[in-house]
């Protein structure tokens, strides 16, 4: 066996499928019986399916386009016709295109710092983000205090942080916020549907690309249900004991999240400063719900469904209703720390909290759900986290050059070692490209 | 079986101790073929002994002394006998008591910086420091830059950070920074020697305290070479798998480092909080010298062997010599960014500039080492990192209400969970105290 790649969400899918096209031998582990990683598409009522992992891609991720079409995965553009809420303080209006009415002082004063903040990020080598160092001192927060003045200003930046990151503004090293904008389109194409990052949606749900990439792999590469607990390395090659089985390659991929490599047994152990930056990418903070209507009533009130609001605990909604329209979704979400907060509580209230914002936004019929479905996705074991791990100050600059580097036999792909679109889905493919390169490289 | 304790660092130790003390049936599993956790003291030449782990205590830490005293563990003080060396971009003087001879200005700078840090520091309730979210906004980096005119007053801060946290003033949340200086007695008392929390060593090395503990444990109670590798928890009682045992009892105390807890498959898995607190704790960053001459040659020239530099990678050292003082030993710490660019280098490379840091400052005698020993703490497998975790902003109030608390059969005991004295030997021992507390009203 020429490489062992371990992990079935995109990044590890797309490294087995390419290194396969290359003529290696590959096999692919994963320790949950499903593929698709932090993608989960769930069956939903009469036929739907619900997103309760990532979903949406933009126009600049070229690389998931193209993949679905290899794929034959069909896609359709996000439901945005209508007015946006924007509910403040238990008052809410709804607004069309990229700025709702509020203060214009606020207004003005949050686009200026926002152009800033993008020409900053602009200035991030996204190879090397720890080069700027003066970035790397203070929190996200502290900077966006300095450039706000008032309150409406300073939570429209913590809606982006809660909405981009799943954290706050204080979890994150402005480098980071600046890093992460800038690797991922700039923070206006991030905050847009339509001509944004949550431009386009796939048929039959996200989880649809991972399913078609595992149907294409040859019989025998995938290997389901067997939990990585051992890796060993030697001058020959490397031994990989996972559920009850051993495995030998040449080479070993880890695609999984970085906070759960240290669950794993490495012999020779992961170097101090490799071991020490893992423990420096926690994952953010998300529960994603999905309430199914009997119809998408909104539509007709001449709303998008979208909503933005500072009042939670689900801020940020969206009209989640397949390409059709015939059966209604509104997706919300609890970011940061109200998904903290709330990871403590039972299905059932969350349920309640989710139908209680609902109803805020769009009235008494956002009670009459047909169906809910949510994650909370600091529980699911093989994650423990969304939408992806994230630097707190000091972090880039002390510990960001090994995150790439390859540690003896073992390479490292995944969304968080991604240049351009780190977090996103792109950069988990865009990832494999990397490192695939990489264990080629190492092979010949 | 009433209570498994996994891991006999001085908590783990303390823990069985008093667990048994109380009629409690313990097993005690460490993963190591030693017990003493962050305690590590190895044989030098000619009958000396080195710590390469922790190594002080001071007048407050009263539960270590009372438990030296209870084991026959004999303690002697810090040698402190004459000038202490400040060296500044390559000038150097020594001083005598508390203040070096720098420009007054920067000296009045900092002491009214922190006056006001202490002052701040004291209204931390040390049971629930997340209720002063006003201060876990920032770094300690922004605030000290804030209260600091001009480099030196700044540096002085820095200093502390690295001798006390082991970390840099931009890794730590400015609550982080005030919980466990109030925590651990004040800066003035933590900073100093005589008087301070570095006043007093153990004879034979610090270990001797935790190897005491082993020896007074009865027969079979106490079981080495057994990483646990999974904990089963059921309405009936807690299984926990190390090595190849199974292990049986009504309650489970963990006392290891907070980094290496999601190293264990734990059924159920761990609350979606605890897990995301547990990505959010990494370890400082240390490396320990320990450099052994012929004799205490720096104190016939009126030295007292300890050094404040703000040049590396070794800014701080002490005479490390045994009570007798017939042979000479000072030991040099690489903190923060320090032990992280140094942890990548060889045995020999850090040797060197040990020994290149230790000349600049006693001169050429200092070259003429009989023997060198060092310890990246990074780089053990059952700490990755000392001397404690620490808090980035926001982490303190968003998580730290389940630090604590106990999770269905488990709890939680270790230096990082104590209210008083985190990060010190002496809170390793309170945290035992709580938990027995714990432990034994649960089984009751």
């Amino acid at each position: 066996m020429d490489v062992i790649v371990v992990g079935a969400g995109l990044a590890g899918l797309a490294t087995a499928r390419q290194l396969l096209a290359a003529g290696k031998s590959v096999t692919l582990i994963e320790a949950q019986d499903r593929v698709g990683g932090r993608t989960d598409s769930r069956a939903g009522p009469g036929g739907t399916w619900l997103d309760v992992g990532a979903q949406w891609i933009g126009s600049k991720h070229t690389r998931m386009q193209a993949l679905a079409g290899e794929l034959g995965v069909g896609t359709f553009k996000t439901y945005t016709d209508g007015g946006i809420i924007f509910n403040w303080n238990g008052r809410q209006h709804s607004y069309r295109g990229l700025i709702p009415r509020i203060n214009p002082f606020a207004l003005v004063n949050f686009a200026l710092a926002q152009l800033k903040l993008d020409w900053m990020a602009r200035k991030v080598d996204l190879a090397k983000p720890w080069e700027q160092s003066q970035w790397d001192h203070e929190t996200f927060e502290s900077w966006i205090r300095r450039h706000t003045v008032g309150k409406k200003a300073h939570a429209l930046f913590t809606a982006y942080t809660n909405a981009v990151f799943a954290t706050e503004p204080k979890n994150v090293s402005l480098l980071h916020a600046l890093y992460y904008t800038h690797s991922s389109g700039g923070s206006e194409w991030l905050s847009k549907s339509t001509g944004g990052a949550q431009e386009t949606r796939f048929e039959g749900g996200t989880q649809a690309v991972a399913k078609a990439l595992a149907t294409a792999l040859p019989p025998g590469v995938l290997r389901l249900g067997l939990p990585v607990r051992r890796v060993q390395a030697t001058k020959d090659g490397v031994a990989v004991t996972a559920g009850k089985e051993l495995f030998l390659a040449k080479r070993l991929v880890m695609a999984v999240p970085p906070a759960l490599i240290p669950t794993i047994d490495f012999q020779p152990i992961l170097s101090p400063k490799r071991a020490q930056l893992l423990q420096r990418m926690p994952m953010g903070s998300v529960i994603k719900g999905q309430a199914v209507y009997a119809s998408p009533f909104w539509r007709g009130r001449g709303l998008s469904g979208q909503v933005v609001s500072n009042e939670g605990p689900v801020k940020i909604m969206f009209d989640n209703s397949a390409a059709d329209g015939k059966t209604g979704v509104l997706t919300g979400f609890f970011e940061g720390e109200a998904a903290i907060e709330w990871s403590e509580r039972t299905d059932a209230e969350r349920q309640a909290a989710f139908r209680d914002c609902a109803v805020r936004y769009f009235g008494p019929e956002a009670a009459d759900m047909i169906h809910f479905e949510q994650k909370v996705w600091a529980a699911d074991p093989w994650a423990r986290g969304c939408y992806s791990a994230h630097f707190a100050p000091g972090v880039w600059t002390q510990f960001g050059d090994v995150l790439r580097r390859p540690e003896g036999r073992v390479h490292f792909a995944g969304t968080e070692t991604a240049v351009q679109f780190s977090g996103y889905m792109e950069g988990a493919v865009r990832s494999a490209d990397r490192v695939v390169a990489e264990v080629i490289d190492a092979l010949d």
